[in-house]
């Protein structure tokens, strides 16, 4: 089966966390919105969000695979997570999996929020003053919160096994390799001191990164480059020394 | 089995998604934080939120399932619901319940932050101009985007059968329930024209009260009332008329 990934083309946003585990479990599939040609491209992207399809997404990313149609990160992940080796199969371990997955979105969302608190739909222009406010607390108090609890996750598993699960790699390692890589980029001097607090986690990311298919897909065009206008977003102002 | 409900005891908040599905569920169930003696309330809570177990809880509320600790409320829903009859038990069906419950938990994010724009960690005082513009782009955009998506998926089932996934109770109506409960409670002038805008969400709502496991519930003392400590606050100052 060819996967049918759809999310906006010139930004990583929630669309990396399913490119990640597409690369890593070798599955093939089409990036529909980064496409041109007939039937390909925004448009084509547009027309499941918009259209009359049975069970409509509310937003990108969606994944088609084959009859099926679904959205939400946390739950393409979820899908694809068992059938390309990327989470356990039994209940116990497939709900843990999912779980920190879903606290991964959480983080999410309040990074995004840290540079645009007010509203989405607003250039960040227009809400500078109530960023700086937003991404203060969010340097000072979510971001040590977030980090250290999955610092605690891996330093839970036995030593040696450093993955999120313990022995076995998962999509939850490569979302958490995506989130350290996007607060390098936004966060420096917050994320300075981060190798020292949070140990595991920042070797997790660079053992994530040499793993051979997604070291490839690093060096592709396929990876879109962080830029400021997806969810991690330099505003050297907001990145305050912690 | 008795389920083990954990959540703050004073709001409804997150865990009230919880309670309804183990109430229309007809589960039996602690709610663990809300009792007192040995063993119980918020040190009970406190123990497994901040003690070393397998797979510790970023946050409430959690499920104690038998052997199971179950955190983040989707995830817990997604548990529970083939358990009870509400969720289908089926790949397709599963993962569409689940998306729209995402989808849910994304909107109550932001149904959240319209009062807390800065921090959670900050009282609504001290936030109080940044929330006057965050609500003001909630009620005009994010409020009639997601109730029309939801209205959208309720009108797209076939007539009469007025549930989000069609003939079938899931665990997401009770969700959607219990956020137009909050919405009517925080914003009745936005939400005053819902009913004419949103026919079939306050068709659905209206259903699921008086459904009579649902509406036992609601006059029971097991039905914490909506105050200004939980997500769907009321300041008038932020509930612009649409």
């Amino acid at each position: 089966m060819i996967y049918e990934l759809y999310y906006w083309p010139s930004v990583q946003g929630r669309g990396e966390f399913v490119r990640l585990a597409l690369e890593e479990g070798g599955a093939q599939y089409r990036d529909v919105a980064r496409e041109s040609g007939k039937g390909t491209g925004m448009a084509a992207m547009m027309r499941l969000l918009n259209g009359r399809v049975a069970r409509p997404p509310f937003a990108p990313p969606f994944l088609k695979a084959g009859r099926l149609l679904i959205g939400q990160t946390a739950n393409i992940l979820q899908f694809l997570g068992p059938r390309h080796g990327l989470a356990p199969k039994a209940l116990a371990g497939r709900l843990w999996t999912h779980q920190l997955q879903l606290t991964i979105v959480d983080f999410l969302v309040e990074i995004h929020d840290s540079h645009h608190p007010v509203a989405g739909g607003l250039y960040y222009e227009d809400q500078r003053r109530e960023a700086r406010r937003r991404a203060a607390d969010f340097v000072m108090n979510r971001l040590p919160k977030f980090l250290g609890y999955f610092e605690t996750v891996l330093a839970q598993r036995a030593s040696g096994k450093h993955y999120a699960l313990g022995a076995h790699l998962s999509y939850v390692d490569l979302s958490l390799f995506q989130i350290i890589s996007g607060l390098n980029f936004a966060f420096p001097r917050a994320m300075a001191g981060a190798r020292r607090k949070y140990p595991r986690l920042l070797a997790l990311h660079s053992r994530i990164q040499d793993r051979p298919r997604i070291a490839a897909y690093l060096a592709s065009p396929r990876r879109i480059a962080f830029n400021n206008e997806g969810i991690f977003r330099h505003y050297p102002e907001l990145d305050a020394a912690r």
